[in-house]
C-alpha cells in the first residue's frame, strides 16, 4: 500500500474498507486497487488541533483513538500536533482513578481485566484499558492482540481498549501512555487500567503513573513466582489471588492467609494503607465486587489523608525529570562515535582492564569532540 | 589554618602534631603557630603515583589512607592522580568478599559491625570497613564518627575503618567508595564491609557494589520497620535479627520463624539462593559464627554456579553506565538557565498547568540555547 502523509492505519482501513469479512466466504487478497481508491476518496480530512480537542472533550471515541495514534506516531509533525492536543486537554484531565495491573504470565490477567472491567462498566463507569509493553512489535502496535483476548469488553460501548504503543525505549512508551491517560480522562473515562507484564522494568514505570497498583497471582506460592521480578510485590497496593474456584478454593484461601501475614512483616507503604490480599475467580465472577469496594475505600482514605494529591504531584514531577534524563541519555548514545566505542569499553570494564569510571570518562570525552 | 596545596587533613595533623592529648591536662587552643610551623617542616613530601601504588600493594595503611583521601578530594589535580592510582591498582583488585550492611537506626548496626568484624579479624582476616552516607557533612568527612562508635575495631591492627566520603551527589559518593574498594583490595584486605543506613537511596548503590547484602533488624516487627525503605528487604541476601539476648530471645526466634516463612513466599533471588534469616547478639557475641559460616557457604555456591562472576561483571557495567548518566544529568542541572527555571517548571507541572513532557522539552531547549 502506498502510504502518503495522511494517517492510514488498519483502523481507518477497517472503518471504510469495501472488504467486509464474511465467515465462510473466501476473501480476495488485501491489496485491492479498487478498495484502496475508495479509501482515498473516503479518507477523513486532516483535522486541526481544535477539532481533535473538541472531539475528545465531547467523548468521541473515534477522534480519541486518532489522537492517541498521533501520540504514538514516530513522525515529528505528528508529535507537534500531539503535544498541542495534550496541552489543551490537560485542564480537563485528572478526574479518573488510575489502576495499574500486573501479574505473571499465566495468572489470568486478561481474564481478570475482562471480568473486573465488565463489573465496572456494569456499575455505570466508563473504562479505558491501556497497556505498557516495551517489547511490543516495532509496528504501529498490535491491532488484534488485546481485542481477541478480551472479546466481551471490546464490544462494550463503555469500554475503550488500546494496545501498548511501541517506541524506542521504555521511557518513550511510558510517556506515550501517560499522554494517552490525559486524553482518556479529558474524554470522560472514570477508571483507567494500565496493564503490564510482571517481568520487566515497566512495572516501575506503571507504578509511577497510577493511584493504585494491583498484582494478580496464583495460589500455591512456588513456580509461578519465578515470573515476578523482585520488588514488585512490595510495590503492590493489593495482591489478588486469582482462580479461587473449584478444587483450588482451599489453596487460594491458604495462600491469602500466608500472604497477609507475610505482608504484615514488611515496611509500611508510603500511603499509610497496608496492602490488601484478596481472592477472586475471573471465570466464576466471584470476589470482584469486594476488590472494587476495597479500591474505593483505599481511594477515599488517601484522598482524605492527602496522599492521593501529593502522590500525583510527585509522579508528575518524576515524569518531568525522567523525561529530561531519558532524552539526555538517548541523545548521548545516539552519537555515532559513542555507538561505535560502547562495546569496546564494556568489554574493557568487564575484564577488569579499566575501571568503570575511567571508561565513563573516556566515553564522555568522546562526545565532547 | 592556612591551607596550601598540600594535603593537610586532621590525619596529617594528628600524625605529627606537637599537641598530644593528655587526659586531665588543659590543652592549648588548636591554632598554635609553633605547631603549625612544625607540621610544615615535617610535612610528608608529595608522592608520585608509583609511590602510592607501591605503598598500597605492600599493604601500607598510611599510604592507603592518603590515597583514599585523594579520591575523596574535590580538587581536580587530586582527582587526576587518584584516577591513575586506581587504574594501576585495578589488576590487583577483586580478591575480597564485599559485604553490604544496612539496618534501621537503632537496630545496633555499629555494635554488630564491631562484634562481627572482631570475629573476622580473630579468624585471621584483614577487614576494611567503608561507609556510604550521602548526607554526611560537606567537609572532608566526619573524622571521629566511626572511630568512637567502634572503639575496639578501630584499635585492631587487622581492621581499617574509613568514614563515608562526602560529595555533591549519591553518584559521587558511590563512585568514591567503589574506587576505595579497589584500593583496599589491592592493599590485601580479605573482607570489605560497606555500611549504609536503611532509609535512603544509598542501599541500591551499595547493593550494586557488593557480593552479599545483609540487613540488620530487631525482633518484634512493627515500629522499627518504619525506618526501612520498601524494597530493601527484597534486596537482602540475609536478614539478621539482632539483640537476641536476655528476655528478648523468645521474640527474636519468633521473628526469625515469621520472616523465614514470609521470605519463602517471595520471588527467588537472581543468585538462586534464598535469603537466610539468622539471629544474633552483638553484645553477647552469639550467632556471629553462624552468620559467617552461612556467608562463606553462599559465596562457595555462587562461585560454583557462576553467579558470583557474572554479578560482578554486571555491577561493573552498571557503574560505567551510571557514571555516564550521572555526569550528563549533573552537567545539565548545573547550567545557569536551567537552575533558574527549574523551580518554575516544577510548579507549572505540579499545578497541572503544563504536562511534564512539555516542561521537559522546554527545559531541554533552554539548554540548547
Amino acid at each position: 500500500m502506498d502510504v502518503d502523509k495522511h494517517i492510514v492505519t488498519m483502523d481507518d482501513y477497517n472503518e471504510q474498507s469495501a472488504l467486509t469479512v464474511n465467515p465462510g466466504i473466501e476473501q480476495p487478497p488485501v491489496v485491492n486497487p479498487e478498495a484502496i481508491a475508495q479509501i482515498r476518496r473516503n479518507r477523513p480530512k486532516p483535522m486541526s488541533v481544535e477539532q481533535y480537542v473538541d472531539g475528545i472533550l465531547s467523548g468521541n471515541i473515534t477522534i480519541l483513538s486518532r489522537a492517541i495514534t498521533l501520540i504514538e506516531s514516530l513522525r515529528e509533525e505528528h508529535n507537534d500536533m500531539a503535544r498541542a492536543i495534550v496541552e489543551s486537554c490537560l485542564p480537563s484531565s485528572g478526574k479518573s482513578i488510575r489502576i495499574g495491573i500486573t501479574g505473571v504470565p499465566g495468572a489470568g490477567k486478561s481474564t481478570f481485566i475482562e471480568a473486573f472491567g465488565k463489573l465496572l462498566t456494569g456499575a455505570g463507569k466508563k473504562l479505558a484499558v491501556l497497556a505498557i509493553d516495551p517489547s511490543s512489535e516495532r509496528s504501529k502496535g498490535s491491532i488484534l492482540g488485546d481485542k481477541t483476548r478480551m472479546v466481551e469488553l471490546s464490544c462494550d460501548p463503555a469500554a475503550f481498549i488500546r494496545p501498548s504503543p511501541s517506541a524506542g525505549s521504555l521511557g518513550g512508551v511510558a510517556r506515550k501512555t501517560r499522554e494517552s491517560v490525559i486524553l482518556c480522562e479529558a474524554a470522560g473515562f472514570d477508571v483507567i487500567f494500565i496493564e503490564t507484564v510482571g517481568v520487566g522494568q515497566s512495572e516501575t514505570a506503571v507504578h509511577s503513573m497510577v493511584d493504585f497498583f494491583l498484582l494478580i497471582m496464583l495460589a500455591g506460592a512456588g513456580d509461578e513466582l519465578q515470573g515476578i521480578k523482585r520488588g514488585i510485590m512490595e510495590m503492590a497496593d493489593m495482591l489478588v489471588i486469582n482462580k479461587a474456584d473449584g478444587s483450588n478454593i482451599q489453596k487460594a484461601m491458604q495462600a491469602q492467609a500466608q500472604y497477609k501475614s507475610a505482608l504484615h512483616l514488611f515496611p509500611p507503604k508510603a500511603s499509610g494503607q497496608p496492602a490488601g490480599v484478596l481472592t477472586c475467580s475471573s471465570t466464576e465472577k466471584t470476589g470482584l465486587r469486594e476488590i472494587w469496594l476495597e479500591i474505593q475505600e483505599y481511594i477515599k482514605l488517601v484522598e482524605h489523608n492527602g496522599f492521593f494529591a501529593s502522590n500525583r504531584r510527585e509522579q508528575t514531577k518524576y515524569w518531568m525529570y525522567e523525561t529530561v534524563h531519558d532524552t539526555l541519555i538517548q541523545k548521548f548514545y545516539s552519537h555515532p562515535s559513542i555507538k561505535q566505542e560502547l562495546k569496546h569499553y564494556e568489554e574493557q570494564v568487564c575484564n577488569n582492564r579499566m575501571s568503570p569510571f575511567t571508561a565513563a570518562l573516556e566515553l564522555l570525552n568522546l562526545r565532547n569532540k
